[in-house]
């Protein structure tokens, strides 16, 4: 970390710095500058407890050199991750996709997408059992039955689970039924469900959160790893900007910059960052082209009549074509669908 | 609602969705302009099970009329609320001050807070038990060894305690210590968290997420109240901006609109969002002159060694100060503090 | 337009906006809510003169219901637009490649890279000879020296010629030397400068602002096309957001969004929008995927030297390579480069 | 400036850049860290040409030390400047408040408003003549004619005149009518108008760009210092977010670090910074709490006929009464009205 010094620091500030520095096990190299005095210290700040030291008298600012992230970090760990839920892998050569409708409404309905999505290429199932909502007069999920509907479905077309856990109460509960443990962008920074995730032992795909910068994202899955668990698959869903024709903004950007900074795999969700159906297609095609592990994508087989999430779901038929599709491009950026 | 119909839709779609709107139960009226048809459709749409009426064949989009929450607007119910916590109220005449450290760090350091603060003029007392910290490696905070601090201090002093639950396990334990529980930014939309503070029957203060609109705020507020809890206050804490100077940026907008959209008090915390002590009186003291019903502000007896949050804890001395330059504002806008 | 009364209008002030509506040319519509009355006013918002109407006494808002563009927008034109110069289309079935340095820095420069981009398959040449510079320090162009250079690099390779103008007063000598005059983010809402290029009759390149909205960055078009000149080429360069990982925030949304709602061609420039090289393939990549009608990458011999965007410059022969690397994503979406 | 280097760069690559470093007239100071090594490197970074640093093998990163401005910073200038305009000081220990309508419309309508702000104490006139709008077919200003009725107005009440110039070959003619020139929002990078305003000679108001970051700002107003003009008045109008119940949203951070950051004057504009009039008020007493050096307000006799942004103009009682509620404010900031 280099501690930049205001313009006018005196020798003693200087000193003072110094010495506290030092207390912190940091050795430190003083940089006497025209107008400014920095101090680089040396050392890991990961593993000393923070100090206020911006708050030291003739201090300007604190600039820090190391990554905040070291278990999902590329830093310490180069090859990529490989993320295995039975034979499915996340973050090989074949991508991986996982499809199927926002909320589990029906044993019809859930088995009818299943199938259709089996059918078309897709290896893991979605569907929320419990869903977040931002109304509270909007439907929250058929909870447990959900949990056995979507996990009998899945089961019968060989397909895995991922599903939401919005609670600390319910990672148990939830993992019973599911394959990857899924936790919300609204939830990206809920450390407690985070390290509860991360002690469940299960595959962990964790959304970026609305606001959340990249540094941030993966902070929160070093949460997950310190928890013991680096089965974790990272997913762009779209960031929040002052665009209101799309429900958000997908950050194409963060495949290469994650790539270049991590060594988890990443999926791309063009359901939620469009927000409408009419556009999944061209930006699932982006994202593939860009170097995403896989996709997630909402498929609902009457989008018109879903109590959740209908506007940005694909028919079972639309989604087989985009699945088509994307084979040549997957193919052109060495991957395979 | 008014549904808008893409130009060119044609008749047979366009009576589709008067038949699917009666049956949902609204009252229709079809408008013919010149380019596009719309449809109103007359009825409270908080009490349909959502339809995914854009949809349907023809249809461009829908424009809600209606605000989507009630308990916690000002539509149904005009006169201000007025939270009574114990002999402190907060959203009458006086200004409520709720002031101490980010964390409870030991007996002497909240003793020593709860002391100044209270001799400056703040009625409750702040302190962190549970802290979501963005580093793994961050101190996380005394949990329930803090709670007893936290309680102990304010009982002492005569001041009552608001403190962050950030895990439903915890708002019952939480529950006992605490006079106000509080949800932070990064929890906003932890709705679990909400119903469960919502039944705890303890007065509520809920931040403002980072990337909220105030339309969702006030959604999570109607979650909490629709379990039972009209003892609400909202607290805006900053939200996240492109600007990079400052931690967040304090939206002062935030109190004319929300006064105008809802009848719950709120106040400012000018600590989180501005993110250095430096700034917080100039901060502080808008608020109060734009009408906020108080203020949250982080104070801690030494912020240079401060386990969290020094770089915006105020001294105890500049904390008096600003209580006194605090005093002729609140006073020029018909308040007292 | 719908204009919504607020609960409790008096029949008066609906009777009263209904007047004004009727004075304005508008048909109205009134449809009487439970709770609120919203007034349907049928007519071309575009052609009349702007009035407050949301002033009038009982309003509570104005919702538009038509686009507020026309000449770029979808709905009165249905076809693509192909802008043609000389013998390059933009917008066509052969995907258009724009490369070069940031700024032209010397005739060996801006020949050797002219020559390189031909070469891999460019087919027109960017270079800047004004430069918009954060800094009044930097580097701020070669002005018409630039504009000479360039335009011989360009004939002499057989290269179509693009580059920024910044000031109305230089329109009319870009005009000279320039085959498409380059309107910046920055300039995006100089609306005399929009003017000013509409009537030189010169295909103009129309970069997004940095927090220009989709439905802004086509009323910029508009200006333009209600100039008289409809060859406009969109260009989506990245929004400013909270990440800062990154230059900019790529809004790869805005390709499906904009073939949707307008006829003009869009291509992307992935150096600015990621500020970084080694970042510019995989998004590069994603553009084309997502149906993008071209690019627009920049290129230098010597990026560690060179005056402006070093950072985000791709050396000639990685340019190379990403020519072939784009091919057969280009082919899976049904377009050659 | 301090060069981070990769983990793992090799010892050529360092030394390769602390050549680099000497030749561009640095002195350099070379830290090995146990990952990490890091390059001080000590010189005035303002005073080099550019030079892609980031781009030499092995370096990860480039972090600036010192502040790009320097004309308009503190670090070379303490005291606070104070524009003059004939006997009007802004910057002062009295607020200077600036109001009129968005445009000037007619000869008796900018007489009235002229005459009520001047009873009400504002001392400058604002309206504009030229008027950058977001569509062609709204109206544009009456220019040249707008310029002389504004100038009447104010001569005949004692007041000051504001008004903005959006293009360069205007800058003469506004000049001749205007005692300040306005550089609006949209212009804050039209850096060819800066260097014009610049040349001038007159006071410069400059309004914050939609997506300026404070340090942008301060860079815009650093080219019209660099033309050798400091009357410069910076201007809060509120920036973009994803916030849409508000037309902007206010930034009272900005006041507090502007004030540490530069020595020049800084007003607020609650008027397009709401974009509502009926949250004017309480924004206005927050500036002036918060320590702004004045306000910019829209007045218009009647809005609900004005021909541009009538939502957000004040009445001139309103304007009035809000004038009397600024004074105790001021007074206790220890300033006057």
């Amino acid at each position: 970390m280099i501690v930049v010094m205001k313009p006018g620091a005196t020798q003693q500030e200087i000193e003072n710095v110094e010495k506290r520095l030092r207390e912190l096990g940091f050795k430190t190299h003083t940089i006497r500058g025209e107008v400014k005095t920095v101090i680089g210290a040396i050392g890991d700040k990961r593993l000393v407890k923070e100090h206020n030291l911006s708050q030291l008298p003739g201090v300007e600012g604190i600039v820090p050199i190391m990554k905040p992230y070291k278990l999902v970090g590329r830093e310490l760990k180069k090859q990529d991750t490989v993320v295995e839920v039975g034979d499915v892998q996340i973050g090989g050569k074949k991508l991986v996709v996982m499809a199927g409708p926002c909320a589990v409404e029906s044993e019809e309905q859930i088995y009818e997408v299943a199938r259709r999505v089996k059918e078309a290429g897709a290896t893991v199932l979605r569907g929320g059992a419990y869903k977040p909502r931002t109304s509270p007069y909007s439907f929250q999920g058929m909870e447990e039955e959900g949990l056995k509907l979507l996990h009998q479905a899945a089961r019968m077309t060989g397909l895995k689970v991922v599903t939401e856990v919005m609670d600390t109460r319910d990672v148990e509960l939830v993992s019973r039924y599911a394959d990857i443990l899924q936790i919300g962008a609204r939830n990206m920074q809920n450390f407690r469900l985070l390290k509860e995730c991360g002690l469940s032992g299960k595959p962990v795909l964790l959304k970026r959160g609305l606001s959340a910068t990249i540094e941030e994202w993966l902070m929160a899955a070093e949460y997950i790893a310190d928890a013991g668990n680096q089965n974790i698959i990272l997913c762009e869903r779209g960031i929040r900007t002052f665009e209101t024709a799309t429900r958000n903004t997908m950050d194409i950007n963060a495949i290469p910059v994650v790539k270049e900074l991590s060594h988890l795999p990443i999926i791309a969700d063009p359901s939620h960052g469009t927000g409408n159906w009419k556009w999944v297609d061209a930006v699932a095609r982006a994202f593939v082209a860009a170097g995403a592990d896989g996709l997630m994508i909402e498929v609902h087989p009457d989008p018109a009549n879903a109590v959740s999430d209908g506007a940005q779901s694909l028919q079972p038929e639309k989604f087989a074509r985009l699945m088509e599709a994307l084979k040549p491009i997957a193919q052109a950026v060495g991957r395979e669908l």
